[in-house]
């Protein structure tokens, strides 16, 4: 697909001194979102629909993507680099927008950020103890996110009596960035993932992977209407706003429709497919994605 | 999987000075043998079953990994960093067990390694071209490797009449990697990639993933026996013995089977599969595969 992008070179990038003071932030600043591609696209959405006064700056590490088969240790690091890069943007808060870079990488990031940070599984996982009715609650999300049981936790820690199941699903990914969103194939792939929770009964399912959402409609034609299905990015923006708000960071002025570039894009790697995904699922225009060299943070 | 896979510490390394000498370069030397991940075993285990005499150090690129939608720019610096790692360890030839890295980077390591360089591309493409009979020859690959062309490029340099039509095939590393070899989902997968090429008439199909020829039963099963099925994993090894003859650093010595350790294995990411994944595919037991911090070479 070469010809979408525009990629600009490096050298443009108003980049400022890493480590530089924080005076700037002000409840206009945009807010940092990072994933390890292209699905924390499905939170920066939910994010321009629910906060529409926000700016964001998004970064999708598509060098390195995916995250959902490393180790702790390696998605720590690549937080860190990718933090220290937003907050040379003066973000005023940091939304890790991948599960997999939350479950394994959330403290490590609050530890590090110095401004709010915000996950994808706190917020989804209190959604889904809230909507369960019979305490059985399906978890689907990579291998990493499952191993993990970072879901399990932090909703056993909410109620005890819950009982969480957890299901890798290796191939839903490659699916969605494969285009087979409707499609005969991708029916069987998830019904065979889903196969063991359905008999479990549970009542609620977490899409446990930010590109899940995109395969919700399939995933709701398959299950039928007595599950609920809980998408951690509406979620987690809903959240981000209550959180902005607490500590006087929500954005209270309207913006202009004119405000150039409310939205910026940052990559790890020019492959190409960035904007166009983003452009299939995001309810603004993305132009350019430009590159970071991000192994350098 | 965790507790099969032994990942010591990066401080028990004997890695030697970036830069030092290769005085030490005879044919009892190492090969050094790389890819994006795992995918390179297959071309491992046939230069182990080809050629038992030589000495192989291995690099997964388990960190990165895959590196089939990644930019040239960026393959070529990892390229650059992987042979900066192998060169430590006083290696005499290097090959590039990838088709992707082979595709976009092969002129990139041919001019920084100083030692001899094979890639997986040209004995494939050599093969093929002995091999059809009707001109027509198919080839199935990741999304880079395709859209570099280099398979069609070295194919038409031999021939200029024969037809080359490529195929990516990005959801077969993913099936390969879940296990689900033997499989309906995966017929069904590899016939919808496999159908234009069918219905062009190719006689002759490379198999231009290193992970495919795992799935060779299954293709053959598919296609039939009309189609001859080219893995340049084994013609790779076949022509490494053959280079390694003409520059004097072919190993003349049987190794003695009490030799610890002619096969070392190193990754950039500890994620726990490569042992499993080495052990189910080579005719060795590994034991271990050691932590490299890639990024800093």
């Amino acid at each position: 697909m070469p010809g979408v992008f525009i990629c600009e070179e490096i050298e443009d990038l108003p980049i400022r001194e890493i480590g530089g003071e924080e005076s700037d932030i002000s409840a206009e600043s945009p807010i940092g979102v990072f994933d390890s591609g292209l699905g924390g696209l499905t939170v920066a959405r939910e994010i321009m629909r629910n906060l529409p006064n926000e700016r964001i700056v998004y970064f999708g590490d598509t060098a390195r993507v995916p995250y959902g088969n490393k180790s702790k240790a390696t998605i720590e690091r690549y937080s860190r680099q990718i933090v220290r890069f937003l907050k040379t943007q003066d973000i005023k808060a940091v939304v890790v927008a991948c599960n997999t870079a939350t479950a394994l990488a959330i403290d490590e990031v609050r530890r590090t950020a110095g401004i709010p940070v915000i996950g994808v599984i706190e917020p989804g996982a209190k959604m889904a103890v809230k909507a369960t009715k019979n305490k059985r609650i399906g978890v689907i999300a990579t291998r990493a996110t499952i191993q993990a049981g970072e879901y399990a936790s932090v909703i056993r820690g909410l109620d005890p009596e819950i009982r969480v199941l957890g299901q890798a699903c290796p191939m839903l990914v490659p699916l969605v960035e494969e285009g087979w969103i409707h499609d005969r194939i991708t029916d069987e792939i998830i019904l065979r993932y889903l196969d063991d929770l359905l008999e479990h009964g549970v009542d609620t399912l977490i899409l446990g992977c930010t590109h899940y959402p995109l395969l919700r409609s399939e995933i709701r034609k398959l299950v039928g209407g007595g599950i609920t299905l809980i998408n951690p990015a509406y979620e987690t923006a809903i959240e981000l706003g209550q959180m902005l708000s607490e500590q006087g960071l929500r954005s209270q002025t309207m913006r202009s429709p004119e405000e150039p570039n409310p939205y910026r894009f940052f990559v790890s790697d020019d492959a190409g497919r960035f904007t166009d995904f983003a452009n299939s699922i995001l309810p603004v225009d993305v132009k350019t994605a430009r590159v970071v060299p991000i192994e350098e943070y």
